[in-house]
């Protein structure tokens, strides 16, 4: 079996992290972690990946005159551990679009919405604002332009009348750790393949747990 | 039991009209058509609702000079047949804002769009062009701006890999047909609140349907 090498840039506690270090822990998952790249040196996330043997650097943004540098440097380090797709898992900073051509199709990322409702930042606040019934989350393949490229797996929730903000990602986020992983192996087992700006797989998985609509038998 | 008294408009097939048809012949259901309304003489829900014994006119726009003269026939027939909630059900003419303050919070639509995502036409063509996971529909109270008011219900359904607009609709025409008559059921018995641009209900329902998520237990 193939194994994907993946890198996974974090900025903080690393929770989707967690989740794909526990997926790659499965024997028949066809991908493992080759770096995890924090731009914080004070990430949690860091931790979880030395506890799991991991290799994890920190690239400190804040060393950097631009951020050209910056990114040079993210992308050496990439190159130098034979990364094959980078997932960015809680990574607060925006990538050039050089970066990102670099890396294009090879660069995913996860948002917590239904994307394209929701791009940006504070979107249970805005979601529960607007009083709307159904959120979630997206897995992406990333594009210059912010939460736009082509999705790979969405998960669905509902929002309940009581629902704050914590209580609304409390209930997504254990989408996110399903829905993460799923779309890894995807790519991994060459199920997605990008077409335009549609992510296209032959045999459409239920983006799976509790929340999600069945599909329907044909 | 208090009954609601209810108008219908619209301007074509009319199979949102008959699945309200349907749920006002439940000896419980707390709400009834009092008229029907079509802009178009030859809609054929017009014949739906002469098969089951509800007012049924026709009031061409075209036989008006200006759009107010036509909304003024149209609210002085809902006016005169007592009706209490006006539901727009495939009316494809765009209200003024005037007509619409006249029935703020006592006229609702039916979208087939997860709201705020796809607002306007050929929302499943946009939806498929995306690539988007999950599409569905969304019964709100109408604003002056098109498809922005607050959101009663909502139901979600999969995309598919191979969904055309032709098999999307048909997978979320059913759930329509679930969410409207839901959503007339709450307002009618007093369940479903506005409170800003929200729509509040105290005892949130699921929106029920075969691909609808079960909202988690407390």
């Amino acid at each position: 079996m193939r194994i994907l090498k993946l890198a996974v840039l974090i900025s903080g506690n690393g929770t989707n992290l967690q989740a794909l270090i526990d997926a790659c822990a499965a024997p028949d998952f066809p991908a493992e972690i080759a770096l995890v790249i924090s731009n914080r040196p004070d990430a949690y996330g860091l931790e979880r990946a030395e506890k799991a043997g991991i290799k994890a650097i920190t690239i400190d943004h804040k060393s950097f005159d631009d951020r050209e540098s910056f990114e040079d440097s993210v992308h050496e380090a990439l190159t130098e551990a034979k990364v094959q797709l980078v997932c960015l898992a809680g990574f607060m900073r925006i990538l050039t679009a050089t970066f990102v051509r670099r890396w294009q199709d090879r660069l995913i990322n996860i948002h917590p919405s239904l994307l394209p409702a929701y791009k940006g930042l504070n979107t249970y606040e805005r979601a529960i604002e607007d009083g709307v019934r159904f959120a979630g989350c997206t897995v992406h393949y990333v594009r210059p332009d912010v939460d736009t490229g082509p999705i790979i797996i969405q998960a669905a929730v509902p929002v309940l009348s009581d629902d704050d903000p914590d209580s609304l990602a409390a209930r997504i986020l254990p989408q996110e750790h399903i829905i993460y992983p799923e779309a890894v192996c995807l790519i991994a087992s060459s199920k997605a393949r990008v077409r335009g700006h549609k992510v296209i797989i032959d045999d459409m998985p239920v983006p799976s747990g509790a929340y999600i609509a069945p599909v329907p038998k044909k």
